[in-house]
């Protein structure tokens, strides 16, 4: 029963499986590889158009480079007052683009209110050089709560970013998730809507460590080798990480572990919303749920064996707790097993 | 015939398989699984004594975070004008520590002199904030030229980094092709002789990607969680660098993996000295010749499907090269087979 | 009838003559000159006890190498919301620190309730590095919207510092008419209530360029020497900033200078109070008052020949203005001449 | 007989007259005054073309920022091996640049050879990005050991340059001196013969702080407001600076101060040249003379009253030394006085 988070989980079998059919033989380092170049390729279907992709070892990695891409001085990125790149990445954003600063957005269920982003880049005034000067927005798709932005949300979070000339980011460590859950191509999710660059993960969705950074406009990206191999980014072994998205773009096994752990996401989700004691925080639409449960009932299921993680509940929800209530946490993965869900609603009562 | 670099080689497949093993189940992410805290563990026997050990992805990261931790304002890091984090990390040290500069030192074979070293610091006074000050003496063992510093070597610069109470510092990429050129242990070759940090590079030699960053002292450490962190070098499932450890340091495995490279390039070292046409550009003392051929032999070889680079004469050897002549490296590596060394030999005559 | 900033103002006169004064002869450069040892050895003196004083060009330059001083990796420094360092600076202190973060704490009439800074540092728990880690709490005094924290203010402020371990900042671009204003000593301000840094500024005060970085505890800025080259802000002719210090302090000037300035304010202030059309906003502290005008009223002052800025409403102060009315900030300097004050209030009517 | 350095003077009279007139009165802040654009507008003038020019406070902040406005990921400045921005700025450049880092080139006299220039940026191939890539080239007029680039070797060098796409930057810290020395105007120093950046310094020549940045092209410099701002490089009463210019520039006065330094040290030369015991290291061509001494003699014109610093001999002079020798710097500036010199070479004899 474990619900902690989808990077508790190990690589899916066929994923291992082919990292160890590719440890064999000598292969052209650094990204120079036949597979390197292969898979890289691959990404221009996957998208429909030529895009520039670079895969790097971490999902903050992948933020960060995003941003160092797109670098200004005095630069502010706006993303969602509880965007993982603002709340769990210790700074890594800010290091690598030597200070320029993540400026919080609020919005409702986890997603920028795009009216709100544009109060909030009005705030920096293109000749009030004291406060800096806008250089991109940021979505995290799905959201750092679980939840989706619709196709339309982007839209239209994508017009305020370019009435103000700024590139839009996608931070997609959970892009998987949410496709399948809209039921969207990559290319209808992203750059059809307005999307410029999109930290493309895989880690946490059956993946060893695999994310890729995705350029919609490759000119964009023309100083990205750089910027990665001096972030100590570029592996020398790097088919290692192509073998992985080998195996994970092929025949669609990205779409179908997304999808088993949306529907395990689900299970949890009807199986809390018809118990007695609990309920839910708010809609789950890809893989995590948000759920509210009593601190009795939190401790029996970790006595039974359940684990998860509690929450701190958003900014934008005061008062979303009793006393006596915690909110918690529960991610599904591809690893996640149809029987521990079952378990734990049955243990929930 | 691969002998490009031995980051061309793949995994070995004890290595691989291990990997393929820890691929099932839970486990808890970002170093914290008992995987991750075992392989630690195992640091603390390797170098006879507790040591704080950071898993990291790329030997890049494992240098430029080494320097990160004792980072200093205005610092300079003195080491050999051929060392690769001079010559080969764009500017990745200088990056990690907000332009910490590196400071070149010459030295026979690829070797700091520490008469020189010496002397390059006492160019850093320490009332003179217009220089910066010293803030590490770095060393790559073995070196970037395939030659390894003997132990009385080592203990010198040592000495003169003591005297001036800076931590000395050893990339050690190729750490385990120096230990058993020499025949020591790891504590042998460090901290006995005044090494204080060591990136333990286990990727050149049979890992896919698995860099380890020990310091003697844990408590110089203190804030590597946090670089690390920021550095986008912490790996979610982490322990898939804890179990390529796991593989390569049980039973000897990387020592062996050492020696067959080592034995390979002797090999290579003792076809080419009884070639007719070819030579030596200074001894081979690990898994790395150097060698000078006619530009006709090394056409000849490439033709026959040798793979290998031409490598720029070090500053210390003007006149290495006669007209016609080209300097090549030839690496060897776990993967080296001896048909292969044979039949470059034989194709070179 | 300039209302604009303080540092629309010059120099006064008694410091512009120790200018000219200063101006002949040779002296050693980099603050080694005996005028720049005498005038650090004068804030031993101003603070009652030996600190280490570091002269630097601007505000901005204090505050942020202040912050680079006791930078830490992943490092968050908690501040008001409408900190200066986090409205006004362009990021630097962000720049200065490789990317430390700036938390942004509420409370009323623009100083950091307690409470709320005790709550927002425990955000950041221990062991969690993913949120990065606490490094500093800097207080505004006078604040940026003209208000001044009492000594029981600081104290419990300071109070919640030291519980977690945190060094305490002082921004005093306008430390003087806060201490005038509470009429204090300079030692009663800072380190007797747990101040452990000040950023003391002279320039909006009558200096043209002068300000000093005083820490309480020298040991703590050993690097400061490096880390202020480094920075471009050691000054070869030094002594030009020492001089200004030299006649700012004399005699108590800088002290005179402030009370005028708090003065002209409290007349702005009571002319406002008295009028029939305008009203404060919050009541005026020190040098600064924030009004509330009708546009119409604000229109007819320009027109007359006052010069002010508006300013935004504070986060706290929702519904603060009604329709057709304006906040704007008006400033008092060592300057600002009572006619213009009358006038000004004469014109409101 | 002070011939320490041209940063022992203070500020020449007219400068500081004028900065004492400009105290009083209200002006615009951050660059925003009429004084300030007008001095702007008087750098059109100057370079005979539209610049773009920002005040800054140091010499190192007028480099820092140059390299900050051109930087590149992996970036590599190539300059001479005695540099001021290599030398003697604490590491300053790489700081402002994030670790953009400084290639030495060598070159007789102080001055960049061409074709070690060519053959050292050759060693940056376009397609490794392992060694970083160049980002410009910069060169010191007058050089750091007081001779001055001919309008030929700028334009050498200038070609190398271009040919590889790099902007090239000339330090003019002794801008002035070598302008007079050469007899030209600042636009046959500089973009005429293809210099896109200066560092046109001031404060040498008769200034407190006066340094500003000079773009040939401003487009090149659109984010510098920003970077300048960022870099606590903005002062606030920034009318100061402009006022030293604008005394500075007025009528000739600072080629009539650049005139009085070189020929003051073409006196000392000249003693020199024809005393006894001492002798010219190199042919003096601006205002700076290095002299080889024997210690005897540095002694006896030390005891006498001469202020003068020792200087470590340039690489490319091995032997310059006899024993019992020093190598010396004397430095004359606007207000070096004559009988100092006469007197110098009278108790040299």
């Amino acid at each position: 029963m474990n619900f902690a988070s989808d990077n508790w989980a190990g690589a899916h079998p066929a994923i291992a499986q082919q990292l160890l059919a590719a440890s064999a033989g000598f292969a052209a380092p650094y990204g120079a590889s036949e597979l390197d170049k292969a898979i890289e390729r691959r990404f221009n279907e996957l998208f429909e158009r030529e895009v520039a992709v670079y895969f790097v070892g971490t999902g903050t990695a992948a933020n960060s480079l995003a941003l160092a891409a797109i670098n200004r001085p005095g630069g502010v990125t706006f993303c969602h007052r509880e965007a993982h790149m603002l709340e769990d990445e210790c700074g890594a954003p800010e290091f690598f683009t030597h200070g320029a600063r993540l400026a919080a957005v609020d919005g409702e269920l986890g997603k920028i209110d795009p009216a709100k982003l544009a109060a909030e880049i009005r705030r920096f005034p293109a000749d009030f050089i004291h406060a800096g000067q806008p250089m991109a927005v940021s979505i995290t798709q799905a959201s750092e709560i679980g939840t989706v932005y619709r196709p339309d949300e982007i839209a239209a979070i994508a017009e305020v970013a370019q009435t103000h000339g700024l590139p839009l980011h996608m931070d997609g460590a959970r892009f998987a998730n949410a496709l399948v859950a809209l039921d969207l191509t990559p290319a209808d999710m992203t750059w059809r809507l307005g999307v410029d660059i999109v930290s493309f993960g895989a880690t946490k969705n059956g993946c060893w460590c695999a994310e890729a950074l995705v350029f919609m406009n490759p000119a964009a990206a023309k100083d990205l080798l750089f910027i990665r191999k001096r972030a100590a980014q570029l592996f020398s072994k790097s088919r290692f990480i192509a073998a992985q998205f080998q195996a994970y773009l092929h025949d669609g096994l990205w779409l179908a572990l997304a999808r088993h752990a949306n529907a395990m996401a689900a299970r949890l989700q009807q199986g809390i919303a018809a118990s007695g004691g609990a309920r839910l925080a708010w809609p789950a639409e890809a893989n995590e749920v948000f759920a509210i449960l009593t601190q009795a009932d939190a401790e029996r299921l970790r006595t039974a064996g359940a684990v998860f993680y509690p929450w701190n509940p958003p900014h934008a929800t005061p008062g979303l707790l009793a006393e006596h209530e915690t909110l918690v946490r529960l991610v599904a993965s591809f690893a996640t097993q149809p029987d521990d869900v079952a378990r734990f609603i049955d243990v929930l009562g």
